[in-house]
């Protein structure tokens, strides 16, 4: 199935200049999603994962079907205000400004095996971000899986101390 | 397994006086979050259900699992300037103020039997903001499935019409 049939670009979103990736045509496509779910399962089958994490918003949509076809937990990393109980915080870089991203203190338990999934590989800087917060609390980072790869960003080189792996390349 | 073991209430978020229902103590147990989505499955799967349709950001978290395991596709539901194709509009009303909810054009075709997943039924608002984009769009909205029921709160009156299923009530 070549997945990047079910993909739709959008030229110029969220700025001029931009072809954006919409993964909500491969969503509504109970196959081609069943089979993203599956690859990225497959992939993880032998690294004896514990628990996967997903970063807000566009994270959920992957990683907690990952989560279930696995049969292991899922845990939220979240923008600032919106987990209810104690966080560790990680400040980080955007083209202007800064961001925080935000994960429970009991999420992650010490020597847990993590496999972070997101819909995009773009520059790395969530995944870093997502990677700190989980080794903060004792886990240990044993892949990052994404739906989308954009390689002219180099995303992959800022990660390259871990196992990544992505189904569709641009 | 008795889920609301393994729902944790925070007081006072996010602010005084009210308990907030944090799901992410579910979600980060395997076996609990597994059984959460296999007994909505269970609950739809005489339902004939062709898409399933999630409001953000939470509404993915139970969604999409619910949507890989049956099968079938995932439609979010976002706030404005999330969705990057053409998109319907739905406002409504709030404690102060009113809040937008949009869907993708073509995210549903005419006749889609639709059930959406979301984490909390509270006053039932966002759940007929989703109910009326669906039926804009020709779907028709055979169930509605929650992970936690506030039954104070009376959103089920709202939604009377409508199939209505939750797993856990407080």
């Amino acid at each position: 199935m070549d997945l990047k049939k079910v993909i739709r670009e959008i030229p110029d979103f969220p700025k001029p200049g931009i072809s954006f990736k919409d993964i909500t045509t491969l969503l509504q496509d109970g196959e081609a999603f069943k089979h993203s779910v599956d690859l990225i399962v497959e992939d993880l089958k032998d690294k004896n994962v514990d628990i996967i994490v997903g970063p807000e918003a566009r994270g959920f949509l992957m990683g907690t079907p990952v989560a279930y076809a696995m049969g292991v937990g899922f845990v939220p990393v979240r923008k600032p205000g919106k987990l209810p109980f104690e966080t560790e915080s990680y400040d980080y870089g955007l083209e202007y400004g800064t961001d925080t991203l935000q994960i429970h203190t009991d999420a992650i338990k010490p020597g847990q095996r993590v496999a972070i999934v997101d819909d995009l590989l773009a520059t790395g800087g969530t995944m870093i971000a997502a990677a700190k917060l989980i080794e903060k609390l004792g886990g240990e980072v044993v892949s990052m899986q994404f739906l989308i790869e954009l390689e002219d960003l180099n995303g992959r080189e800022k990660i390259s101390k871990y196992d990544v792996n992505s189904l569709i390349k641009y």
